[in-house]
C-alpha cells in the first residue's frame, strides 16, 4: 500500500457549504483519507434507539465522491447524556466514589452494563450501515482509551471475578500476596474490593494485580466493540488510535487481535539534547509504537498547530516542524499519516487545539507547508510504499515492569523505568543506530544485540530465553534492579540479579539507593562518568568488571561487568550512568558485533532505514532551527530532488531527505 | 461632603466598660463615623424571630452621644448555627456535594430560600428599628461578598432557569454553545447542571454562563435585603463593602443600584516597582473601584495594623504607611475612610488581624499615626469635600474578559487579563498622568485617549462606539486577543483582531503563544524591548507599523501598528511588551495629544488629581521609606503645612503633600 | 538491668524452618530480646472469637528455647478485614466523612465500640494466655499511635461529652472560646461538631481544644487495653511504642501510667549542621524522649537498613552508622535496642524497609555490624546498667505550645515551636553540655539554667514557678511570644511578656513579623548575628539591654535583655538570632553559673554523660565519616577497648568510644 496523508474532520460542526469547500480543497491538496464520526454520537443517536445516519451518509459522499477514503469511529468515548441521565451505570465513580461526570471525554465505566448494551446496538447498527460502503476502509474504535479507575459495584464484582479466574482460591491469594503483613488476610472473597480512597500505600502484589485489571477493562470494553465489527465488516481493518507512551495500559495486550496500531502524534518541539528524559525527541515514541506489533503503523492524529485546551496554548510550530515531523513518523514505520485537525474548531473544549487552518478559514504558513508535504508524500507514496524498519538491536520493553516500578519508586527522583530505557535507546539514536523496542516477551531471534532495562519482575521463562540468546551468541546488557521479584510482585529470596544472576555471572552484596546524589563510576581506560539514581555493589562470580565505583564507601568496587556466556556475553550495569557513558559502551558493543553505524550525526539529526527487497531507503531528517551538514560514507541519490549526492548532504533547518 | 475618618467596631466582642473608654478616646481623637453590627447575628436574634436590639440600642448610643454617626450591617455573611442547623438549605454544597460548613464566614447558599426567609425577616426587623436613628447614616449589606459556588438543586433548578431566560430554546442553546463537541448536545433542560465534580475542562460557553450566573447569584441575595432597606430606609445610604479586585464577581452589576462603593484596603506593603504585577501598588485598585460608578467611594475597611488570620502574621506596616495609603485613598477618590478595626480582637479566627490598638489595650505607635491622619483629615475635610478625580485617559476595564480569559489561559504562564491591564495602568501612573478605569460598555465621552486591553469577547456595540470614538478624533490603543470570540465564547471565524480589523488597519496572519519565552521587539528608532507572552504576526491592511519583532521566525514582521482612521487614530499592540515600551508608546500618545504631565515624578511617588470648581488639589504622596525630591513646575502652597514651595517639595519616607 | 540488644521478629511472614535457622543466628549473635505479635491480628483471631494461638506458642517457644525475652504485641493498630466488613464503625470517617479504609495501618476510630468490644476481648485472650510465661517480659499496646482524626457519630458525640466535663455549661463555653465572633455563638450542645470539612479557619479556642481531645482518644484506645493488662499480667511491664517527635499527640499524657517509653529510631543519616532543623541529629529526639518520664528508656525499632515503602528507598546506612546510631541511643538513656528488623519483608507494603539482613537472607556488611554492636553492649551491659543521665541545664518542651502554634503560624516561613526549640538546644549540644529537655509543667529542681522558648499560651501556675525558679537563684531564657494567651487560646489583654513581664522587666512596644526577612542585631560587644521570623521591640522596666536591632525603623531598639530577679537572672530574647547567637549566649551564661564543659568538641561528635553512683561514663560519638580527635582534659580509659588515653581520643569515621 502506498504511504498517504489524511485528514480528521467533524462534519457535524460545520455547515454543508463547508463540507464542500472543505472537500474541494482537500482534494486540490491531495489528501487520500478522511475520518469521521469520532465524537458524534449524541448526533447520530439522539435518542435512545433513534439513529439519524443520514447526515453521516452525505457527509461520507461528499469526501468519497472526491476520489477519498473514509475511516469511520465507534463514538463510545464520548456517551451522550441522554445516555447518562438515563443510565446512572455508564458513569464511573472516583476514588472517593464521587461520580465523574461529563465535561471532557472518557465518562464512562468500562465495565458498565448499559454502555455495553445500548453501545454494542449503536456499533451494531453504524456497522452494518456502512459494511459495504465502497469508500468507508475500515474502523476506529473508541479513540485515546485510558484507565479512567472506577469503583463502583460492577467494577468491585468484576475486579473479584477476575482474581478468581487467576487465583485457585482465597488461601492461594493470601499467600502469593503475603497479605498476612498488617492483618490484611482476606476471610471471604467479598472483603476484595478496588482502591476506594486512593492513595493509600498498600499491598504490592494487590496494586499490580489492580492495574492489571483496570487494563483488561479497557481491553473489555473495546473487545465486544471488535467483535461486533469482525461480525460485521470482515472486509474493512479495525484499529485504536492510543495515546502517546508511557501510560498505564498495556498497549501489546490491547491491540492483540486489531490489524495495526495507529496513535496520536504531537510532538510540537525542536531537537534539544533531552538526554534520558522521555519521550521528547519522538523517535522512541514511534519505535515503541512500531514495536506493538512490530508492524507499519497509522500516526491517526498528527501535530498540524498548537495545542490548547485545559493547558495553555502552546508555542506554534516553528516552520517546517509539521513536514519533518511527519517524515519523521514515515521514516519509522508510519504508512499513514492523518492530521488533526483540518480546521480550528470555534466551539467546545478543544476551540484551541488549531488545525491547519485557523478559525478564520484562511489557509496559512502550516497549510501551505502541509500541502507541499502531501504533495511529495503522494509523489513518492508507492516507492516507498510496503517498505518495512528492521534493525539488528533491540531494546526489551515491558508494560509490567513499568507498572510495578511506578507503584514503588525506587530511589529518591523516581528512577523511571521509561526514562532509563530512554536514555539507553537515545545512546543508539545518536550514532545513527536503528533500534526494534519490543515487549519483553517477545522472540529475540535475528537480533544481535539486546538491551533490557530493570526486569524488576521475572519470570522464568523470560530469563531462559535471555539465556539461550546470550548462549548462542548475541550480546545481552541487563540493568540494576533485575530480577528483584516474581511476577506476582513479591521478593525473591535470592542474591540478585536473581534468576539472572548466573548469566551475569554476579551477585549484588548491596546496593545503595543513591537516588538524585551524583556519584561517578571509572572505566577501564579510567575515564569518569557521572551516576544516579542507584547503585549496586557488585560481587564477580565470573564476569569481568569493566568500570568500577569511583567514590563512597564501596570506591573500587565493580559498577558494570561482563560475563562470557556460551556463545555470547553478557553485560551487567549496576547503576545509571550519564548518557556518555552508554555512547561509550554502546560504540564499544557495536565495533564489536561488526553493527557500527556508517553514517556520523551531527546534533539532532536523526537517521532511520526502511527497506524493501533490495532497496533501503535512509531518511535524515535535521530537528533543529539551523542547518546541517552530513558526511556521506557513499555516493547516494536524494528521493526527494532527484539531485545525486558526491560527499555531503546539507539539511536547512527542519530539513528532510531520503537516500537511496 | 466632607472628607472623613471612621473606626470598624464589634461592640459584641467587648465589655460596656469598654465602649466607654473606647468611645471616649474615638471622641477626643476625631473619629466621625463607626460601623458596627457587622456579623452580630447570633447575638441579634439568638433564635429564631428572638431578636434583641436592646444591647445595640445601647452601643450606638455611646458614640452617637458623642457626636459619631453609626454605619449598620446587615449580618446575612454570618449565619449562626441555629440557622443553619435547623435549615440545611443554608449551607452551600461545593463541587463535590460536600457541605461547606460554618468555621470561617461565607457558609451560605446565594439561593437558599431559608436563608431569604429567615434573613428578610432579620433585615426587616433591623432596617425598621434604625429607619428613624438620627445617629443611623446608612447601611452595609452584607461583607465581601463572592461567589461561594453551591450545587444544591435549588442553586441547579436556578442555573436552568437563569439559562431559560436567555435561550429561546435547548436547540438555540445547542447550537451557540456547540455542544455537539464530544457529544454533549442536551436532549432536555434537566441534563444541564452546575458543574458538580469541579474543574474538569469544559464547553467556555457553558463555563462562562456559568460563572455569570454564580455572579448573578451574589447579586440576588443582595438585591432582596436592598429591596427592604430601600422601602424601610428611604433617607438612609445603602452600600455593600467589597473584596478588592480581581474577584469572580461582576462587580460593576453588583453595584448598580447602591448608592456608592465601599471596599477594603489593606495594602500593607512600601514601594517597589512591581512591573505588571496587579494589585500590589493600590493606585489601580483604588482606580478601579471609582471607575465602577464614576463617583467617590468609601474605604470600609482600611489597613490598620498587620494582618494574620488564616495565613501567617504580616510585617508590621512601617511608620507612616497607615496614614500615606490613607491619603493615597482620598487621593483617588475615597470620600471617608474607616479603619479596621480599632482593637485587636482578643477571640476567634481573626486574633492577630491587627487593629489600630493591640490586645495589650495600651495605644502605640501605629495610634499615634492614625490620631495624626484624623486630624489632619478633619482640618482639610471641608475643603476637600466635593472635589472630584477627573482624567482625560480611559483604560476600558471588563469582566467578562476577566473571566473567559481565567477560563482558558492563552499562554504558559497565564496571561493575566488584569496584570496586563495593571502594565498599562502603570505605565501612566508612573508619569503621573491620572486614568479613569471604567467598564468596557461605558460611554467614552471626554476622553482622548482609551486604552483597550484584550477585548477577547467583542460586542458588537462596543466595536462600533470604539470606532466612532476614533473616527471623532480619539485615540484608541488595541492589543492582542482582540475580537476572538462572540459574546458567548464563541470562536469568530473572520480575521484577527475580528469586528476591530478595519479600524486597526492590520489583520493576524499567524500568532505565536510564547509564553514566557523572552522576544523582543524593535521599534522605529532602533530601541530593543522585551516581549512575552503573545505574538501576533500583522499583516498591514493600511496601519502602519512602529515595532518589528526582532527575533525567531518572524523577525521584521510587524508587532505594533498605527492606523489613522477618521480624525483619529487605533494603535494595536501584537504583543506583551516589557513595561518602558508602555512608557515610551504612551509618552509618545500624550506628546501628541497635548497631554504630556507637568510633573516628572521621582520613583514610588504618586500624583493624583482632586478637583472642585476652579481649585484642583494635587496629591503626592512618597510611597517609599526614604526621602523623595520633587521638582515643581510652578509655585504652590502646601495645604498640609501651610507653606509656599517655589521650586521643590521634598517628601520624607512615605510623606504625604497635598498641592493647591 | 542490664543494657541488652534485641529483635523486631515477625514469625507469621516465615516458615518454620526459617523460625529455627534465624534463632540460632541470634543466639549466636548474642541477641537478648525478640518483639514479635505486633500486627498478627488476622492470624491468631482469623474470626471473630476464634483464637489462634499455637503458632505463637509455638514461635515465643522457639526463641524462648535459646533464651531470648520477649515482648508482645497487642495488634490493635490493624483490624482484620473480617472486623472493618462486619463492624463499620471501625473505620474512621475522615473530614469529608469518607471512609478511611484498610491498606496502610491505623484504620480504627479511636472511640469506635466494636472495635473497643472485639478487642477487649483479644487483649483479655492474648493476656490471660501469657501472663504467667516466663519468657514473656512485658507487652506493647498497639504501635505509633496517632491521632487519625474521625468524624463518626460515636467521635462527634465524644467531643460534646469532652467538652462537658470542661465547661460548666454552653455559655461559659461560648463566653471563654469568644464564639460571638462571626456569629459563631453554640444555643445547643448538638450544635458542637468535630471539624468536619476540614482546615476552614476557625475559632482558635474551640480547635485547640479539638486538639486535646483527639489526643485523648488516642489515650482511650491506649487505656482500656491498658487497663486489662495491668489486671491480667501484673508482673510484666507495659509500654506503647511511639513515633518520634513532632506529633500531634500529647506523649507526657499518653505515658503517664506506662512503665516506660519505647519508641521508633531511624536516624539513617550522617553528621550535617542542620542548624535549627528538628530532628535530624537525634540527640534532641532522646533527650525528648528520655524527658517524657524523666528516666531511661526503650528504642522498640531501630534503624537496621534503607527505608522504603510509600517513600523511595533511602541510601543505606553508611557503614558504622547502625552501630553508632545505637551507641548514641545509649549514651542519651535508652536501656535496650531493638532493631527493626531482622530481615527485609519479601510481601507486603513494607518490602524495601530494609532489615539487617536482605531479602536474600544471606547476611552482609549490615548484619556483621550489628554483631558487632551486639557484641560490646553485651560486654558492656552489667557494668553500664543502671546508669542514669543527669543533667543541670533543662528546657521546657511544651506540647499545648506545639499545638497552638501548629494551628496559627506567627510569622511567614512558619515559625515552627519545635525548629525554635532545636536552635536553642543545639547550641548546648555543641559545646558538649547536656540538657534535660522537660515537660513544661515539670518541677524545676536541681536545674541551674532553665531555658523555656515561646510560653505562647501561659498558665499562672507556671509563671509563678518560673518567678520562683529565678528568684532562688536560678537563670531563666524566655523568647518572644511568651505570654500571649491563656490556656485556652484566648489572648490576654496586657503588655506582653504577659505573666512573665515583671520577671523578665521589659514589656514588648509593639512586634514585626518578620519571617523570613533577614534582620539583624548587635550585641554589646559590637558582634553582629542575623535575625529572622520575629522582631519584639523591648522597652525597659528594670532590666538591662543586652543586644540592640541593628536595622529597620527600630534599629537600636533592645532586642535581648536580662533581669535581675531574685536570687536569679531573667534573659529575654526577643527575636529568633542565628545559632551563633544562642551558642555566645550560651556560652556567657555557663561561664557565669560555673557550668562550662570540660571538652571542647569537634564538629560533628556528641558527648553524653551516664551516671552510676561514683562512675560516670562519658560517651563520645562521631556522627561524621571522617576521623575525628577530641582533646582530653584529664587521662580516662575506655571502656571499649581497655586502653588508658593520656591526651588524646581518635575517633574513626563514626566511631564510638566511653570513657570513664
Amino acid at each position: 500500500m502506498n504511504i498517504q496523508i489524511g485528514i480528521d474532520y467533524y462534519p457535524e460542526q460545520w455547515s454543508r457549504e463547508l463540507w464542500e469547500s472543505d472537500a474541494n480543497l482537500m482534494q486540490e491538496t491531495g489528501v487520500s483519507t478522511v475520518r469521521m464520526a469520532e465524537f458524534a454520537w449524541s448526533r447520530l443517536e439522539p435518542a435512545e434507539g433513534d439513529y439519524r445516519f443520514e447526515w453521516l451518509d452525505a457527509a461520507i459522499d461528499t469526501f468519497a465522491s472526491r476520489g477519498m477514503q473514509i475511516v469511520l469511529c465507534t463514538p463510545t468515548n464520548t456517551p451522550p447524556n441522554w445516555l447518562t441521565a438515563r443510565y446512572p451505570d455508564v458513569l464511573p465513580l472516583d476514588e472517593q466514589l464521587h461520580v465523574v461526570r461529563p465535561g471532557v471525554r472518557g465518562h464512562r465505566c468500562n465495565n458498565s452494563p448499559s454502555l455495553r448494551r445500548v453501545g454494542s446496538a449503536f456499533v451494531e447498527a453504524i456497522s452494518r450501515r456502512y459494511a459495504k460502503h465502497p469508500a468507508v476502509i475500515g474502523w476506529q474504535i473508541d479513540n485515546e482509551m485510558h484507565d479512567q479507575e472506577c469503583h463502583c459495584d460492577t467494577c468491585n464484582q468484576a475486579f473479584v471475578a477476575w482474581l478468581r479466574q487467576r487465583y485457585a482460591d482465597l488461601e492461594e491469594l493470601n499467600r502469593e500476596w503475603g497479605t498476612v503483613v498488617w492483618s490484611g488476610e482476606y476471610g471471604d472473597w467479598a472483603e476484595i474490593t478496588t482502591p476506594i480512597g486512593g492513595g493509600r500505600p498498600m499491598n504490592p502484589s494487590y496494586m499490580l494485580e489492580y492495574k492489571r485489571f483496570c487494563s483488561d477493562s479497557v481491553g473489555h470494553l473495546l473487545n465486544w466493540q471488535l467483535e461486533i465489527l469482525r461480525r460485521n465488516c470482515p472486509e474493512q481493518f479495525v484499529t485504536h488510535n492510543m495515546w502517546q507512551y508511557p501510560n498505564t495500559l498495556d498497549y501489546y495486550d490491547l491491540h492483540r487481535e486489531l490489524d495495526f496500531v495507529s496513535f496520536d502524534y504531537y510532538p510540537n518541539e525542536l531537537y534539544r539534547d533531552y538526554g534520558d528524559r522521555f519521550p521528547r525527541n519522538g523517535a522512541l515514541t514511534l519505535d515503541l509504537v512500531r514495536g506493538i506489533k512490530r508492524q507499519g503503523f497509522w500516526v491517526m492524529e498528527q501535530l498540524s498547530g498548537a495545542q490548547g485546551a485545559w493547558m495553555p496554548i502552546q508555542r506554534t510550530p516553528y516552520p517546517g516542524l509539521i513536514r519533518a515531523r511527519s517524515w519523521q513518523a514515515i521514516a519509522r514505520g508510519a504508512d499513514r499519516i492523518v492530521h488533526f485537525r483540518w480546521r480550528s474548531a470555534t466551539v467546545g473544549a478543544e476551540q484551541f487545539w488549531h488545525g491547519l487552518i485557523d478559525h478564520s478559514n484562511v489557509p496559512g504558513r502550516r497549510f501551505r507547508e502541509f500541502a507541499q508535504l502531501t504533495r511529495e508524500v503522494n509523489r513518492l507514496g508507492e516507492r516507498l510504499g510496503g517498505s518495512v524498519v528492521a534493525n539488528t538491536v533491540a531494546i526489551l520493553h515491558s508494560h509490567d515492569q513499568h507498572t510495578a516500578l511506578s507503584l514503588q519508586a525506587q530511589a529518591e527522583g523516581g528512577m523511571s523505568y521509561i526514562d532509563n530505557l530512554s536514555s539507553m535507546h537515545n545512546a543508539f539514536l545518536k550514532m545513527g543506530v536503528g533500534t526494534d523496542v519490543i515487549n519483553w516477551t517477545e522472540p529475540l531471534d535475528g537480533y544481535k544485540i539486546v538491551v533490557v532495562p530493570s526486569l524488576f519482575l521475572l519470570s522464568e521463562e523470560v530469563a531462559r530465553r535471555l539465556e539461550r540468546f546470550a548462549e548462542q551468541g548475541g550480546t545481552v546488557v541487563l540493568t540494576n534492579r533485575t530480577g528483584v521479584k516474581n511476577m506476582r510482585n513479591v521478593c525473591e529470596m535470592r542474591p540478585l540479579p536473581g534468576l539472572l544472576a548466573e548469566a551475569a555471572g554476579v551477585v549484588v552484596s548491596e546496593y545503595d539507593a543513591i537516588g538524585r546524589s551524583e556519584h561517578a563510576i571509572r572505566d577501564a581506560q579510567g575515564r569518569i562518568f557521572a551516576a544516579q539514581q542507584w547503585c549496586d555493589l557488585l560481587e564477580l562470580r565470573g564476569a569481568q568488571a569493566i568500570a568500577w565505583y569511583d567514590n563512597d564507601f564501596y570506591e573500587g568496587v565493580p559498577a558494570v561487568t561482563v560475563n562470557a556466556f556460551g556463545a555470547g556475553q553478557v553485560y551487567y550495569v549496576g547503576t545509571w550512568p550519564e548518557p556518555a557513558y552508554f555512547h561509550a559502551l554502546f560504540e564499544e558493543l557495536l565495533a564489536q558485533t561488526g553493527l557500527a553505524p556508517g553514517l556520523r550525526l551531527p546534533e539532532g539529526v536523526e537517521l532511520s532505514v526502511r527497506t524493501k527487497g533490495e532497496a533501503a531507503f535512509r531518511f535524515l531528517i535535521n530537528l533543529t532551527n539551523e542547518p546541517r551538514v552530513i558526511e556521506l560514507d557513499t555516493p547516494c541519490v536524494s528521493l526527494l530532488t532527484g539531485e545525486r549526492l558526491e560527499r555531503q548532504l546539507i539539511l536547512p533547518a527542519l530539513g528532510v531527505d531520503i537516500l537511496e
